[in-house]
């Protein structure tokens, strides 16, 4: 690749991303595993929410008409003639002139119109006095008023919360048919790396980024797995990949993408199928690799520095699980915020800084770079909470005026 | 309970809750096991950061002063006496007036004080033609520069994601101390209650608020299994409530909280601890329980109704649930929103309508109201994506006026 051959934008990597990205299928999971996902069918209900009718209130069913003089200093007095509770499988049913006693949620009993709340009483047993009149369907709620039987209750699409789970489970369902979260699978690369737990001898790292990239894709909504380390090794990169292919809806290396003399990713993919390495107009994260395993399986090769890494994901990764995951906001939100500090930037680049980001007291945003452009520096990386965005076209910012920032918030879990 | 005595408000509720709250021991985990949650251990770095000098791009190391005179014209041209890999596990060394070829990443070679990048040479391998001057340290990395040995590099209380969890693995750990999600543990309680998956009978009703209870807790990060349906049955309550104690950090139940005849969960609980059963100033929710189950598990005893249950969820549950996780903002961000239409509330009552909140073009929120007052209107709730908060010393909402809205923004996961 000539060294000033025209770099590919993000925009451009990232079209050509989803354009690469194909559609898994959707699967069926019980409510609860189905928890943050989107729906994969149109789902209507069988049943009629509520359904049957029922009391509103604790207190008495009545026929209104039997009310309509009670006032305060002349309730009505009425025999009870027993009690409906919730969970009352048979119908009860009363004549003219009485009342059931009724629980929250109880049916309704056939010859009652309406219910009047225990407050509106004297709470009688045997009889009960009735202080204000009962409108006809008052506190009563109507068998289907909420959703008929065989009216849709969510549709394709719809993201299933809390709520939306409730519905599915209120209307009988007890599995659904969902996008599923892309099985995404993290190697790093390369012969210094050893893993977490071991003390370093000279020249060795302990690998961080498949850490980095694991937790960020399930953070993305991913089922992400860390198959962990595997060295500059032709057939082991080989192996190692061959055999996780068929587990994975989403490959991602880290390593091996720069131009030195000793990388073998670029090799090792070249025989599993179709891997473009492109340089692209950003800062960190020059180097890229994306194109398929067994020409169905998107692969993503990013760099090895972890800042770079992590700048990378937010970049294409990313915006690439959260397409298989059906959603349509594929971008993280921005905020402007007023840099407290200059930034100088190349032009034609799109430079990604770290910041931390600060409410101000009046309601708007401020934003202190931290790391310097070294992405090698993954404590002060730790210690940020945000991206800073200059755009190609902008080579210098200079202190107190806006710039777009990229909070990295957390998913809860 | 008096019908007429003042009721509590939701903030001295709140208040009462989070009092009652003890703390979680703190546990190990593996990093990725640990995603999402706080630190709950000062962590230092044994090791510095990076762990040797090392390239910081592919290129030549040289002794700067071997390139002083070097132009593009002229280049110095010196001899390549060898290759340093990154994962290169001896030091190596080269003498004055020569140079190694050397990887992003590979140590330095001791008598090397700079790298010229690859680009700015001709590449070479017996020989290399350097064409420009390099500066002593120039694309070199120090040792210990992002994080001196001995440093502290997260204290107790971080939140732990991607790029923390990376710093950890970075400087070698593989385990650390963390506050633990509660555990909490969801029993609807109802005898006219039938699980999902089966046809309800008359006077049936499938359970959906253990649904709704547990993934709302799981949104909130809790560690939440649905235990399910206990009928109204005193002892089956008891059974249920005591083999899950040991098992449980919070319990929750649903439904057995209004006033009518048929409620035994006040009961069943008063033989395992001291639960307070309560009406709290707001709509929906007024009944509410809350207390210990031998005088160690907090529990909360929401009312039945499924809007309720959530916004009892939502004022109470997931606060406790966030103060346990250690996390310091316990109440959900708010934004202000204008009234689409007009709403009427109580004096003294904090009401709680479910919205949909709308992001205007000029950038604010509109928020129009959905469901009306009901709270079984559990397909209504399931289109809502806020609640809206009517203050208690506010009785009227004018249409075009601003009202506070409660965003209910899913966790990814």
């Amino acid at each position: 690749m000539a060294a000033d051959a025209r770099l590919r934008t993000v925009d451009e990597q990232l079209e050509i991303v989803l354009a690469g990205l194909g559609s898994i299928d959707p699967i069926e999971l019980t409510l609860l595993d189905a928890q943050g996902l989107l729906l994969a069918e149109n789902v209507s209900t069988e049943v009629p929410l509520p359904g049957f009718d029922n009391s509103a209130m604790d207190g008495y069913a009545v026929r209104a008409v039997d009310t309509r003089d009670a006032t305060p200093e002349h309730p009505v007095v009425l025999p009870v003639v027993g009690d409906v509770a919730a969970g009352a499988t048979s119908r009860s049913g009363m004549g003219p002139g009485l009342t059931m006693r009724i629980m929250t949620g109880a049916p309704i009993p056939a010859g009652a119109d309406g219910v009047i709340p225990l407050e509106d009483t004297d709470r009688g047993v045997a009889k009960v006095a009735i202080r204000r009149p009962v409108q006809s369907g008052e506190c009563v709620r109507r068998a289907g008023e909420d959703l008929p039987a065989g009216a849709p209750a969510l549709g394709a699409g719809a993201a299933l919360g809390p709520q939306q789970l409730a519905l599915l489970a209120a209307i009988g369902r007890d599995r659904v048919i969902v996008r599923p979260r892309p099985r995404v699978l993290v190697i790093s690369t390369g012969s210094e790396l050893i893993d977490v737990g071991h003390k370093p001898s000279f020249g060795e790292v302990t690998d961080s980024n498949s850490y980095l990239v694991t937790a960020a894709a399930r953070d993305a909504g991913a089922d992400a797995r860390r198959i962990g380390i595997v060295p500059d090794d032709h057939s082991k990169l080989l192996d190692a990949l061959e055999s996780q292919l068929l587990r994975a809806d989403v490959l991602v290396t880290t390593g091996g993408v720069s131009m030195g003399a000793f990388d073998i990713v670029k090799q090792a993919l070249s025989e599993l199928g179709t891997v473009e390495f492109t340089r692209i107009a950003m800062q960190p994260g020059k180097p890229q690799g994306f194109g398929h395993l067994g020409d169905r399986v998107p692969i993503f090769c990013l760099p090895g520095n972890p800042v770079s890494a992590l700048v990378s994901f937010e970049a294409f990764v990313r915006p690439a699980i959260r397409k298989l995951l059906g959603k349509r906001n594929l971008q993280r939100a921005t905020v402007q915020a007023v840099a407290l500090e200059r930034v100088d930037s190349p032009a034609g680049i799109r430079q990604y800084r770290r910041g931390v980001l600060h409410r101000e007291a009046t309601g708007g945003y401020s934003v202190s770079l931290v790391g310097g452009a070294g992405s090698h520096l993954i404590a002060s990386m730790a210690s940020s909470n945000c991206l800073v965005v200059i755009d190609e076209e902008v080579t210098e910012v200079v202190a107190g005026s806006r710039v777009t920032v990229i909070p990295l918030l957390l998913a809860n879990r």
